[in-house]
C-alpha cells in the first residue's frame, strides 16, 4: 500500500486503547518492550479470523473488532490470566476509513474495559483476515490448565450455552426464534470474555477451558489431557429462554452441547471448594452452574432427568436420542 | 477443516523445534505459559506474509518457512534481544502434506539454530498467509531503539546491501546477473537474521533497525524518531560483486539504497566505541561497515566519491543523479 494509506492505518491504531506502565516501548520500533511482573508467568494465545470461514464479507466491522479481541481474552480467562497486551496482524483488501474506524471502535472499547494495550501490529494488503495475539500474566501455581482434572472434581459452566449456535441456525433460515433473535445475535456477535470470573476463582479451580467448539468437544479436551471421563447432567445445563424453547420443541440437545462460539468457561473445581466457589460467584454478574463431575475412564456420559444415559450423535447438528 | 486434517497439522507442528526450560506449558492448552528471566524485558514482534503480496503462489515452501521466521528474528536482532519463543498463525487453502513438511523443515531448521521454541499456533482454512510472532529478552538498558541516535554517532551496516533487491529485478527479467544469479536468489529466499552480531554489540551500540524497506527508508525511521539527520558515504556502502557490477553498469544506486528484503542491520554507535565495535565485529562471520554518521537536522544526505551530495530520486527504481 502507498505509505499515505499506512499512515492512515497507523493513525487509527496508534490512538487505540490505553497506556500501561509496564509497556516500556509500544508501537513504532522493531519490537515492543514489555515488563512481566516478578513471580508471574506470561500467558500467550493467538487466534486467526478469516473472511468466509469465521465471518462473512458483510460482517459488522465494530462487532468484528470486538470479537477478534474477545476470543483471545477468552483464552486468557480460560488460563486464569490477567489480560495485559495485544498485537494485531490485519490483512485488508482495501483501506476503507469508515470500516476501519468502526473496527477500531469495537476493538478499543473492549480493550479499554480490560485495561489492555495494543503494543504491535502489522497491516498488509490481501484477503480480509486478522490474527490477534493476547498476552497476560498468571502465577504458575494458580494457572487453569487442561491436564489437571481428577475423578470427583466438579464441572461448572458460566452463563448459558447454545445462544451463539442458535443464532447461526436462525441466520441460516432453519429456525425461527421469534422475539429472541436479537438477544441471540448479540451473544454471537459480542461474546463477553469471562475474565473477572476466572480471576475470582483461579485459586480454587484447578482447570478450565473456554467453550469455543461446543461443551462436549471442549470438555473432551480436558478429559483427554487429564486422562479422565466425565458425567454431564443435561437438566442442569444453563439455557436461555430461546435455547430452552428450541431444545424442548425440537428435542435437540446439539445446540447447547455441540455448537460453539459461546465463549463461556467450563471450570474444574475440587469438590471441597463447592461452597466457597458458589459463594464467590454469587457476587459476579455472570451465572455459574454445576453441571456434572469428573469420573474415572475416558468417556463423557450425558444423563437425562431420570439419570439415564443419553446417546450422543456424531454430527454437528445430529439430534440426540435417549438410548 | 475436518479434525483429521487438524491432527495432521498438529503432528507437524508439535514435533517442530526444541524444548526450552522456560516454557512451563507449550502447545495444547488455551495459552502457552512462559517464564521471562528476571531483569529482562520481553521483546515482541509480529509480521505477516501474504501470498501475492510477499511471495508468489509457487514459492518454495522450505524457503517460505525459513523466511517467515527469519524476518521476525531479524526484528528481535534489531532490538538487541535474545530469541526465545515463537507463535505461528497459518492460513492454508488446503492441506498438502508435501508442502507442509517442506515448510516445517525450513521453519524448524532456523528455529533450532537460534534455540527458539514454537509455543502456540492457529491453523485455519483460507487464502495462504502466515503471521509469525517472535518473543525474546533484552535488558531494557541495552535495548537497541530507534529514538536514541545523536549527532556525531556512527552508522554501521552488516553484510552487503541490495542483493535481495537485485534478485527481484533479475526475476522480473529486467536485468541479467549472469553467474551471480544463484547467490542473489539465496539472499532473497534465505535471509540470515543478524542475531549474533546484535548480541555482541548491544552494550556498545545505542540504536538499530533491520533493513527491510531499504537503507534510506529504514535509516529514515531512526532519524525521524530521534529528531536527527544523517550523512551516508556512497563509496563505503558494502556491495556484493553482482550488485557492484549492477551499480557501475547501470549507474543506479536505488538497488542497494532503496530496495528492501536484505534484513541486514543498520546500527548506531557512539563515536568513542568505534575501535571496540570494529574489533568485536572482526570475530563474527558477517561484515560490519562504517557508512556514515548522524548529524543535526532531519535529512539524509548521500555523498559521492568526491564528497559531493547526490540527489536522491523519489521512486523505488528512480536513478540517482549527481547534482
Amino acid at each position: 500500500m502507498p505509505s499515505t494509506e499506512f499512515q492512515l492505518i497507523d493513525h487509527y491504531f496508534s490512538h487505540l486503547g490505553i497506556n500501561r506502565a509496564d509497556v516500556l516501548l509500544g508501537i513504532g520500533d522493531d519490537c515492543a518492550l514489555l515488563q512481566v511482573p516478578e513471580g508471574q508467568s506470561l500467558a500467550v494465545s493467538i487466534d486467526t479470523l478469516v473472511e468466509g470461514v469465521h465471518f462473512l464479507a458483510d460482517v459488522d466491522p465494530e462487532s468484528l473488532g470486538h470479537k477478534a479481541l474477545a476470543v483471545n481474552l477468552s483464552d486468557l480467562a480460560a488460563m486464569g490470566a490477567d489480560p495485559a497486551w495485544v498485537t494485531l496482524a490485519l490483512t485488508l483488501p482495501k483501506v476503507d476509513e469508515v470500516w476501519l474506524a468502526a473496527f477500531c471502535r469495537g476493538f478499543s472499547a473492549l480493550a479499554n474495559r480490560y485495561h489492555v494495550q495494543l503494543v504491535g501490529g502489522d497491516t498488509t494488503r490481501g484477503p480480509l483476515a486478522l490474527s490477534v495475539q493476547a498476552h497476560g500474566f498468571v502465577e504458575p501455581a494458580v494457572a487453569l490448565r487442561r491436564d489437571t482434572a481428577k475423578p470427583g472434581d466438579l464441572i461448572y459452566v458460566s452463563g448459558t450455552l447454545g445462544d451463539a449456535g442458535l443464532a447461526l441456525l436462525v441466520n441460516s433460515g432453519a429456525y425461527d426464534a421469534g422475539d429472541g433473535r436479537a438477544a441471540l445475535q448479540l451473544r454471537l456477535d459480542r461474546p463477553e470474555p469471562r475474565v473477572s470470573l476466572a480471576q475470582r476463582l483461579r485459586d480454587l479451580a484447578t482447570g478450565a477451558i473456554d467453550i469455543s467448539d461446543g461443551l462436549l468437544a471442549d470438555l473432551g479436551h480436558i478429559c483427554e489431557r487429564s486422562g479422565v471421563g466425565a458425567v454431564v447432567n443435561l437438566p442442569d445445563i444453563p439455557l436461555s429462554d430461546p435455547v430452552r424453547a428450541y431444545v424442548e420443541t425440537e428435542r435437540d440437545w446439539s445446540i447447547p452441547l455441540k455448537a460453539g462460539d459461546d465463549y463461556e468457561l467450563c471450570l474444574i473445581v475440587p469438590a471441597q471448594y463447592r461452597g466457597e466457589v458458589e459463594s464467590r460467584a454469587a457476587d459476579l454478574d455472570v451465572g455459574l452452574t454445576l453441571i456434572g463431575q469428573i469420573e474415572e475412564g475416558e468417556a463423557i456420559c450425558c444423563l437425562d432427568q431420570q439419570g439415564a444415559p443419553v446417546k450422543i450423535g456424531s454430527g454437528g447438528y445430529d439430534h440426540f436420542q435417549s438410548s
